[in-house]
């Protein structure tokens, strides 16, 4: 049995609260919030504080709060030497007061209240400072997703920066070509099996691969058609830089 | 019963002529091929034809080759008033031949020829010069798929531009995203569930109410750590401009 404490209770503190408890080999031993409320409809009310000094050590206590505040909050904590890890994607390990034994358990979704997570499916990221200290986050790990990296904080980093490109920088596309349907009176939704279809395809072939369309073609009779076609000075720019990085790539 | 010609043995043919066969209400004349070894594995032989002389009318007579060939194609056919149409994303209406009564029967979906597609829901765009030709070409488009859209020249060009920003270009945010993990050992799987989940969320939100990342926060600090990581000009730039981008549409 591994018991755990949860510092926080935002979205990700909420989720994990909700697959601890559901976990056998899990044992919610304390959570803290300072808003009693935003909890209380998951977790009983004996294992919920508001006070630092009441939390008990426990293998594991994890701080789900924002970055700005995990430092001033691992400070607070009212033990040493115990392993302490937070969740964050940016922050570095050294973030967490060094009077604890450091880690990260980053689970790298997009979580939301409303929307239920299969966890068994969420690519979680560990670090420790102390070798030994891997094992017994990896055991919490594993005991609710099948996916577990072992990853430090540069790569962590490297990871954060991946997925503002293949994710935020994604969905600002596809408001682009939104935009684009709306001012033409399109129904949008008539691009949607095709953008399910291109983040589906990279599963199977790598993006290099998977490339198709003018730029890729070197179709330059339809670039200067799209070009002239987008009157927008802001959506022709972007056009014309991701022609050009494409085509570095595939000249 | 609705009879079909189909000119061209690419891709987009080929899913073409699977599928009308499969299907009880088309009748599938004709074949045009000027190699018979592409498609004979698809249709009986006394089904294909290499001249146009031999083409028969039908009700609906589909021209699918690449852009630069529907002009003359369509000018080949060896009988005229006949509802023909083309498959193309891009081509205007006026490409056809004047001789024929001219359409549009664009599926908008990438074809492989080694992935089998379900045609139920792609969604096909059509457009006839005729309005009374606009039923046949509905019957047919109906018959295959649950999604029919009327599309004019106009429209479909604004389609495809806006698939070019929501699909080609995304992509290639994928590759951008591969690459820097690959550059820092971390795995690109990492980020897949993200990717579809990125992808899938749009079905419920619009694009605008689902971004997120440091862009949108506004998180100048996180935004500066990434552009002081990311060493290639070329990705720089890009995150800079898409930065830029998201901050003046949640400005």
């Amino acid at each position: 049995m591994i018991t755990v404490n949860i510092i926080g209770s935002g979205n990700v503190s909420q989720h994990l609260i909700s697959v601890f408890q559901k976990t056998e080999s899990i044992v919610l031993q304390q959570v803290f919030s300072r808003k009693k409320e935003n909890i209380n409809h998951l977790v009983s009310d004996d294992k919920i504080t508001t006070l630092y000094s009441d939390i008990k050590p426990a293998d594991i206590t994890i701080i789900s709060v924002t970055d700005d505040a995990i430092a001033e909050v691992s400070e607070q904590l009212p033990f040493e030497n115990q392993l302490v890890v937070h969740t964050s994607g940016s922050a570095g390990l050294d973030t967490l007061s060094a009077k604890n034994r450091r880690g990260v358990f980053y689970p790298l979704q997009t979580f939301s209240k409303t929307k239920s997570v299969d966890f068994k499916v969420v690519p979680i990221c560990l670090e420790t400072e102390n070798d030994p200290d891997f094992a017994i986050l990896e055991n919490l790990a594993k005991a609710i997703s099948d996916k577990v990296f072992k990853i430090n904080s540069g790569q962590r980093q490297s990871l954060h920066v991946a997925a503002v490109f293949s994710c935020n920088f994604v969905n600002h596309l596809y408001q682009l070509g939104k935009e684009i349907c709306d001012e033409n009176q399109v129904p949008f939704e008539i691009l949607m099996p095709l953008i399910l279809e291109t983040a589906d395809k990279i599963k199977m072939l790598s993006p290099l691969e998977a490339q198709t369309g003018p730029a890729k073609r070197n179709d330059q009779k339809t670039i200067e058609k799209h070009l002239s076609f987008l009157e927008d000075e802001n959506k022709k720019t972007i056009y014309e830089l991701l022609t050009q990085s494409i085509q570095k790539y595939n000249g």
